[in-house]
């Protein structure tokens, strides 16, 4: 049997074991019915290393996966080989579909610890099962959302561009990378499936392998040139960066000539700030100052931001591997947390892992136009109370989208703005001050209520 | 228009742009020759903190995708869109598939720094333009099989199982996750898709929710009880962690009664090392030693090691997160390296990034049963002159696999004898000593004539 890649996509399995033993469970114990409606609230607890922040991203794959989860007929044999599940649970599992609310914080919107970023409201089952899925989903893209609006936050204006696919973690995870870079503010991605799938623009150089197919650095230039004469941007440090920027400055020149124009330079190895400015005054020495300089290789927010200090002549980085994989915190604790069952406030008491218990809503405060502080409270307290904006939108009703997908666009332009409502000392890369977020007064009253409650067991 | 997820597989697309446009380069030059035959090379440069092995894995994947190689017509449509190609090159693409020679380093095997885990010989248009995701594959399935090795290591023959999918970069990363850890020697996942695919038995307990969805905590352990009365692993911290366990050890009394056995208890929280003595020290009082432990939360090899070496009671450890992102090292340096062009051997100079030239071969050397140390050379000489064995195998030729895809039955037994031949010294979990790689004469003397010459450019 040849083995296929990538797989099929097969969602619904793709799901811990025990999220269909609890399941079956339920269902043995006749938890099906409509008074068993449940809601969990996905959040994260605590900020990774320097991290003040977390953007909303991925809520268009996770509608997308709860839109079309339900077991394949594969699924179903696979299931029953296990030797786990009887009959009459497996033809329930057959007809199962999600049919819950969902509410969520709409991509590109900045939110908190603590606060929920989505929450489902559904019938047990269905709100259960579908937990690991969704917690894989809103994880990864909040992750690289955030890590990348830390990169565009330190380029202070430069462009940046997502160079990443090659060693994300797995081909969707490319994907995400690609898409997440561009809701922060990324200008393109190297990665050509993210063009065609959400329409981001795409954008390229050259390896280093194609220098050395040529006999000369000037001949690969040159070659690259005839093809693309209004796009090439020449990689110079296969052999000797300085070598290689007065070759390229000759075929800029012979380009010019011909009516076209050498877009820019790429430095990939080296100390990329002495280089920037040796290679910028070489350019420039040439008449070629509108050649720009790309760098690549190794860079993330603090390699950025480094580069900028230092007023390195650098128009455009290309973000790697540090980026694509959030290289100095490669998860966040994102939790997924039952707080209400059958209309009762729940909580767990783990120490270290405490949740809060009810459905909630989270008021962001402005004054002045500025971020000023969140209020995080009861879904179903008095909003009447609140100068604030709520935070959690609902996006699905009854299993069905409340309106078509997030344009990234939408989303681009949604976390644009509001990011520059947040004032700098949340935004800096190393310690950022914490941003306030108050517990309402409804909240903090059930969760001791439940506190004292919940040493029962 | 409905966004599904995950969106179908499109893996041609599924690459830099840069390969397409150094592709369109290479046509219009007409280096599309039976003579351009290029030889790249996959290797990892340096090893990430604390690394001193690499265990090959994902060549199943690798070969399956080169294998399905195909632009579709969807894919050409978008790729006209972009305006970077002409007609001609897009009918060339149409007609594109793999049809080149690799020879790899087989799944389950270590390797070291600087040795080629694969190489590909193919037509340079063909070997260019697969390169970003071979390099996706290997690097995650290396990534993670060389991460959860050492978490075998230092757990000692304690039981691993692979909790990670929930917060993995993504659902395919979640698959690579579950299969490499198999490979090195973990018991089971809670992936169940895993499970389908990849044949890897599946396991699970139960979450939080379940436990506080039933009015009280024993209600719930009888509750599994019920519907898995010789599958049940109870989740004990939720409220409290020592009084979970006596409600535990009820439980099993009750299901010791009926005939039947309480598998574990699990501890999610608090001091693991303090709790699952006292854990133990309640379930013994009750009589009930075959009740084991299964510790999860925060675990990788470092924690994993400390409960070890602390004789914490745990028979078993959930690994997820740390293990499933490669918490430590998120990243290696992987890179596919042009080598030999039209028999010509290649060379890259740039400063810490040099490449060593030719098509190559590692020679295994053993000494009285024990890895001794590894030789470095060019795939072509004699090999008469080497005692050892080599690791770099034929497994495709003319884009056809020789022979069927690996078992992952055989690669874990591979991993397993090899494993036990490395000296301790190189599996320590902190700074272990560098395994011996040799260059050879030849290798040596290819590359010292291929420096001076490259200084040309």
């Amino acid at each position: 049997m040849t083995h296929r890649w990538p797989p099929a996509p097969r969602p619904a399995l793709l799901t811990d074991l025990y999220e269909l033993t609890m399941a079956a469970s339920y269902f043995a114990e006749g938890l099906v019915g409509q008074n068993d409606q449940a809601t969990f609230s996905a959040f994260i607890r605590k900020y990774p290393a320097n991290r003040g922040y977390f953007v909303s991203a991925g809520l268009d794959d996770a509608l997308g996966y709860l839109e079309e989860f339900a077991f394949s007929e594969d699924d179903l044999a696979y299931l029953t080989t296990t030797g786990l599940f009887h009959e009459d649970f497996l033809a329930y599992l057959a007809g199962l579909r999600f049919t819950g609310d969902v509410r969520a914080v709409p991509e590109g919107r900045l939110f908190f610890a603590n606060e929920p970023v989505l929450e489902v409201t559904a019938p047990l089952i269905e709100a259960q099962i579908v937990e690991t899925c969704l917690l894989n989903i809103l994880h990864l893209h909040t992750l690289i959302a955030t890590k990348a609006a830390r990169c565009v936050w330190a380029a202070g204006g430069r462009r940046l561009v997502d160079f990443a696919l090659r060693r994300t973690h797995g081909a969707d995870a490319g994907m995400a990378v690609a898409r997440a870079c561009y809701l922060v503010g990324f200008e393109a991605t190297s990665n050509v499936l993210a063009g065609a799938v959400s329409g981001i623009p795409i954008t390229g150089t050259m390896a280093h392998s194609y220098i050395q197919v040529f006999p000369h650095e000037i001949d690969a230039f040159r070659a690259f040139a005839r093809r693309y004469p209004h796009r090439s941007v020449f990689l110079i440090d296969t052999y000797d960066t300085l070598e290689g920027a007065r070759r390229a400055a000759r075929v800029a020149h012979e380009l010019r000539q011909a009516g076209h124009r050498l877009l820019a330079v790429r430095l990939d190895s080296g100390d990329m700030i002495d280089l920037s400015r040796q290679v910028r005054a070489i350019l420039d020495a040439e008449g070629l100052m509108e050649v720009q300089i790309l760098a690549s290789g190794g860079f993330d927010e603090f390699a950025i931001a480094d580069a900028v200090a230092a007023g390195a002549p650098i128009d455009a980085f290309g973000v790697g591997t540090r980026m694509g994989v959030s290289w100095d915190a490669p998860a966040t604790d994102i939790a997924y947390k039952l707080v209400d069952y059958q209309g009762r406030a729940v909580v767990k008491l783990s120490p270290g892992k405490q949740t809060l218990p009810g459905p909630k809503q989270v008021w962001r405060i402005r004054v002045d136009g500025r971020l000023d502080h969140d209020v995080l409270g009861l879904r179903d307290e008095p909003s009447a109370l609140r100068d604030g904006e709520p935070l959690l939108q609902p996006v699905m009703r009854r299993g069905q989208r409340l309106g078509p997908p997030t344009s990234l666009a939408d989303a681009r332009a949604r976390f644009r703005a509001e990011f520059s409502e947040l004032d700098a000392r949340h935004r800096r890369l190393i310690d950022p001050a914490p941003y306030p977020v108050c517990k309402s007064a409804a909240l903090e009253a059930l969760a001791a209520q439940m506190d004292e409650a919940g040493a029962l067991g």
